[in-house]
């Protein structure tokens, strides 16, 4: 192992690091000082679980060691599946000592990590994210939740992990799409709060998808210390944090309508954070070459750049009214003054707005 | 409404301040300053609602006002009832700002706070206790949750309200059964902690029984008081606060094998305390003469002092196995040293934990 890269996120006595470089999973001392108890429970998917498992059991022997493989996919992020894990976990007895392994993409942190927030009234959790959207996005921050009918991520709780084990290697078998999707969130980094990483973005995203291993490492470790820069300000979302959901107000709304897991959240992200784009640019605050910097970007990433065109003007109105950050009704949205500046606003004119969900394969086009 | 009582349970930014007195539940000023948007869900059950539901809306006027009624016992208190209030919660579109109230007894306080706790991802929450019990043991620590069919309580949250509103009037309308329950948990507090309290128990716990105000404000009062030192001490229950404990580990065991809701948990408790206090006197900590006491407090209490004869040792063991205290497998029981001072300890004779469970109604008895 090469020595991995570290990024803290400091949240006072909730703080914690973020380990990331190749070859880590293997590495039994990142684990073994954040496991206070003898008792160990891997929770992970159908996909993931056959690559990674046994080799995370081998670095783990000496505990207790149980596991819970879910299917795959968003779709079964959901309470049921929640109460499968207490009851597994009660029936082996798994005590208040227990540290749960998240070992999965962000699915699979959200409700690793919601069960630790909740099981016994809180146990401890590490999180080993093998997706690239989870390495930079759910490993910081400690968002954890499942989906409702009526929305996504509705029912949840802040709680942080003891540590975050962010192996490159694991990336190896991400299938395109979600490497895609992934980039996605990385660049809604460049796009919030740094120019100068929008602009290495442009000049590496090649490098990017053909999985370059130093390449990925500096987009990881980048998009960790953004991320963790804006949690340490605002741990429980009451302001700044906002700006992190850049793209998730469309995006929700897409994947809501669609039915979750048809299209990829990143994917829904990098359709939305184009609406973001477009709607800024009609309301004055971003250039249109900006957008058109912003499309060319995703385009080269893998991403969509074309809203699905089954979803309709009040599906959309509808689906962003039961948006988590809306106050007294009216939809707050995460715009950009431009690339690297991120504001939060409700005030949009409607009209605007209705011409960005119909602007369709026309988005950022003068027309 | 005469002044009400203050305690204030100090939690650095997450302190509040309980309010105990006659006619509070129609004081307007008790609850706005507590209230941050315009929306307030009250969450009751079909047992209180009719009996002060309309009084608090009354006193709300001007806020968005929705309510949410379960039907009344223990054995609502399930992650379904929850998803139900989740997502009648989201199709009135209530968000982050809605406060919810908790109008009822524990099993009502628990479940509205697990669900402020978790309800897009943490929402504030007024705590309205009407049973006894709620009011000197529920409305102190913070603590939520729900059963899991393998335990009680074995799902939940560490989560502070905004502040406890406890209105002695609504106890006149508890059945004797329940008002039994909650002189069980104020018992407890003379006993882990305050023998001078326990003496004053002694001298005034038929007035108790008799509802006269002035001494069940100071009971309540007390044991707020008890209980804020200890969770102030020791929020997360990582050492002191597991005392609280004292009687549940034995009363836990008796409602699950029971089944919920056929024992009031300050029943299963009271039987537990005299367990806990029959062990340590086995154990050569407390003398039989405390024993005799305890024993002759709870049955004057209106609380049962014999254990339901269908649990057997080895049912008993079992549930008292899976018990949230427990560290690598042993059972970690809170005992008496003598009355007023409580000890946790996990180093059990078997064979006298044995005799223990086999007393019955020869509890504390030389025999």
């Amino acid at each position: 192992m090469a020595d991995p890269i570290t990024v803290s996120v400091e949240l006072g006595n909730r703080s914690y690091p973020i380990f990331i470089g190749s070859d880590l999973l293997t590495e039994r001392e990142l684990f073994t000082p954040y496991i206070k108890g003898s008792q160990v429970c891997i929770i992970s998917n159908d996909v993931v679980a056959p690559l990674y498992l046994e080799k995370l059991k081998a670095v783990l022997t000496g505990f207790e060691l149980k596991e819970f493989i879910l299917p795959d996919g968003e779709a079964e992020k959901t309470l049921d599946n929640i109460a499968h894990i207490y009851d597994a976990l009660l029936s082996d007895r798994f005590e208040r000592n227990v540290t749960l392994i998240a070992l999965g993409g962000g699915v699979i942190g959200d409700m690793a990590g919601f069960v630790a927030a909740t099981y016994l009234r809180g146990v401890n959790f590490i999180q080993v994210p093998t997706s690239l959207l989870a390495q930079v996005d759910s490993s910081v921050g400690g968002k954890t939740g499942v989906n409702r009918p009526l929305g996504k991520n509705m029912v949840g709780a802040f709680y942080q992990p003891q540590c975050v084990v962010a192996d490159t290697n694991t990336l190896n078998t991400l299938p395109n799409k979600e490497l895609s999707a992934g980039l996605a969130e990385v660049i809604k980094y460049g796009l919030i709060n740094n120019l100068e990483f929008f602009n290495w973005l442009e000049a590496n995203i090649v490098n990017l998808t053909q999985r370059n291993k130093d390449s990925l490492v500096h987009a990881i470790k980048t998009s960790c210390e953004e991320k963790a820069k804006i949690v340490t300000a605002d741990e429980k979302e009451t302001g700044i944090r906002a700006t992190l959901n850049l793209g998730h107000t469309f995006g929700h709304a897409i994947e809501a309508a669609m039915g979750y897991g048809s299209w990829l959240h990143g994917e829904a992200v990098a359709i939305g954070m184009l609406m973001a784009a477009d709607l800024s640019w009609r309301l004055g605050k971003l250039n249109i070459e900006d957008v058109a910097s912003i499309k060319a970007l995703l385009k080269v990433a893998g991403l969509p750049v074309v809203p699905p065109e089954s979803i309709t003007k009040s599906e959309y109105l509808s689906l962003m009214s039961r948006d988590k950050k809306n106050v007294k009704g009216s939809i707050r949205f995460v715009l950009l003054e431009k690339i690297g500046k991120a504001l939060l606003t409700a005030d949009v004119d409607s009209n605007l707005l209705e011409q960005t969900l119909q602007a369709g394969r026309t988005m950022g086009e003068t027309s």
